[in-house]
Formats: structure tokens, C-alpha cells, sequence
């Protein structure tokens, strides 16, 4: 498989993820949470997935396509080991949905930033929010949900907090 | 369509593009020759394609994964409107397929490096070879070929050199 098929295969499951769960959360009230915007691409996907939810996004800084950068009041700039505690006090317990790709490009190292910022994740979702996630994700709080049809094990994650 | 959906369609277009022209190509001798290194995701496709072709790369510079960079006698390194014409003296006639993409992710200035570029690159295939090409591209020499099944006009290009 060509790192071309390795790419294709990736976001086709990652928006199958996506769109999937949007249907897993259509009657739970609350917020949406990019983590990674990255060039903008999955929230510009979220955007139409939403339209009528507030999506709340952090990131170390904006590097995204000018179309897709999202309103200053719900850019959350920095460290996401500083910013995502500090996300606590607006929105625990208040986000449907958390999208998670920090995407940076190495598996290991994705892994390491997941289960660092997984404490600090699992807190804001809602009873029965969503979380999608490029790397798997450890944690008592969420059960593993079952993939898109199509989607191989492993590819993308999804999980539900209990 | 976001932009999600749109790469996505993308890069499938771009994979069938290339795999349909590989089989055009069956029985015609040359090497190949790839407009644009960038990360080298497509190089790699190409490298899966064609084992027993010698793949020439023109970029300005490298910015490739490192297990994507070709070795330095076929990686033409510099401004394609010097190295293009320089490379006449070595490849004359004697490239069965050219994959044009410089992607700057913008279409109309993909389209004038198109134009710019194009009288450099149809002298370098030979009778029957195959130019694939994001932008559309105009040369009397050149004659439009099918898309695969499923592609939508103008989401790719395949020319046959008449």
C-alpha cells in the first residue's frame, strides 16, 4: 500500500467517523470541540456537519486555510496541557462531540500526546458525548463504539462516555 | 461539500488517474517522470506502479518524507523553467508517462505554471505516452483521454501524445 492509498484510506475513515457520530449525538444537546485544526480541513467538515451547534477549537497556533479559521470566542490558542484545563471552568460536561487528530504524522508520538490529554478530555464531554479519535484513547470513562461499516479496526477510533 | 469531502475526492481522482494511465502504458517502453515531489505521497504511488521503470522527479526543492525521496541521480533539483528544458538532452522522447501536479492549491495559479511549463514537457514524452495532470492543459500535441469510471470531468486530466 502507497502512503497515497495510506492517506486516502485515513480520511475516508476519519469522515466516515465523523459523520457517523454526528447521528450518534443528534438528540444530546451540546457543544462540539476540535482539537487540531491543523489547515482547517475536518472543521470546515464540521461546519456542515453543525450548523447549529457552537464548535469550540484549540491549537497551538492558526495555521488552517483564511476560510476556515473559527471566530476568535471559540479559538482557544496554546498548549493544549494548559488550555484544556482551562476549558474546564466554560464547558464540563458540555460537549456532545470531541474531534481529536494532533496529527503529527508520528504514531508513537500521537499516542503519547493522547494519553497526556486524555484526562483533561474525558471531563468536558457530556453523558454520552462522542469522542472521534485519529489515536486510540485509554480510559474508564469511555466504551469503545463500533466503527463505520467499511472501516477497518484500528483505522480511527470512536468512543462513548458512560 | 466541505474540504474534507473535496481533497478526499481529490485524491481519489488523482490514484485512479494514475492507475488507469499505468495500464496504458503497458506496452510502451519509457520512464517516468513526476512534475512536483512535494511530500512524496504520490511518488510512492508511482514507485508501487511502476517497479521496473526508472521515475525521474523535478522539484524546486525537497520536502519529502525521507523514505520518499528519489536518489539523487534521478531527483532534478531547481526552477522547472530551467530544468525542464535541460533535461531534453536526456530524456527526449523518452518518457512514457509525466504526473503534473505542482500543487500551490491555487487552481488559476496552477493553471498559469500549467501553460508556462507546458511546451517544456510535451517534447520529453514519446509517441502514445501519457501526461496526467491536475490542471486542464492545451497543446495541439496532446489529445484528451477518458477519465476512469466514477471520475467527474475536470476533477483530473489524462492526455495520450498524439
Amino acid at each position: 500500500m502507497s502512503r497515497l492509498d495510506s492517506l486516502i484510506r485515513r480520511l475516508e475513515a476519519q469522515r466516515a467517523c465523523l459523520n457517523l457520530a454526528a447521528e450518534i449525538i443528534r438528540d444530546i444537546d451540546g457543544v462540539v470541540l476540535e482539537l487540531g485544526l491543523g489547515n482547517g480541513r475536518t472543521y470546515d467538515h464540521l461546519r456542515e456537519l453543525f450548523h447549529d451547534r457552537d464548535i469550540y477549537v484549540c491549537d497551538r497556533r492558526v495555521a488552517a486555510h483564511p476560510d476556515c479559521v473559527p471566530p476568535p470566542e471559540r479559538l482557544i490558542l496554546g498548549d493544549m496541557r494548559e488550555t484544556l484545563p482551562a476549558l474546564r471552568c466554560q464547558l464540563d460536561g458540555r460537549v456532545a462531540l470531541v474531534h481529536f487528530d494532533v496529527g503529527t504524522g508520528d504514531a508513537a508520538a500521537n499516542l503519547a500526546i493522547a494519553a497526556e490529554l486524555t484526562p483533561h478530555i474525558v471531563p468536558l464531554l457530556c453523558r454520552g458525548g462522542v469522542l472521534v479519535s485519529d489515536p486510540s484513547i485509554n480510559a474508564p470513562e469511555l466504551a469503545p463504539l463500533p466503527l463505520p461499516d467499511g472501516i477497518a479496526p484500528e483505522r480511527y477510533h470512536l468512543y462513548r462516555r458512560l
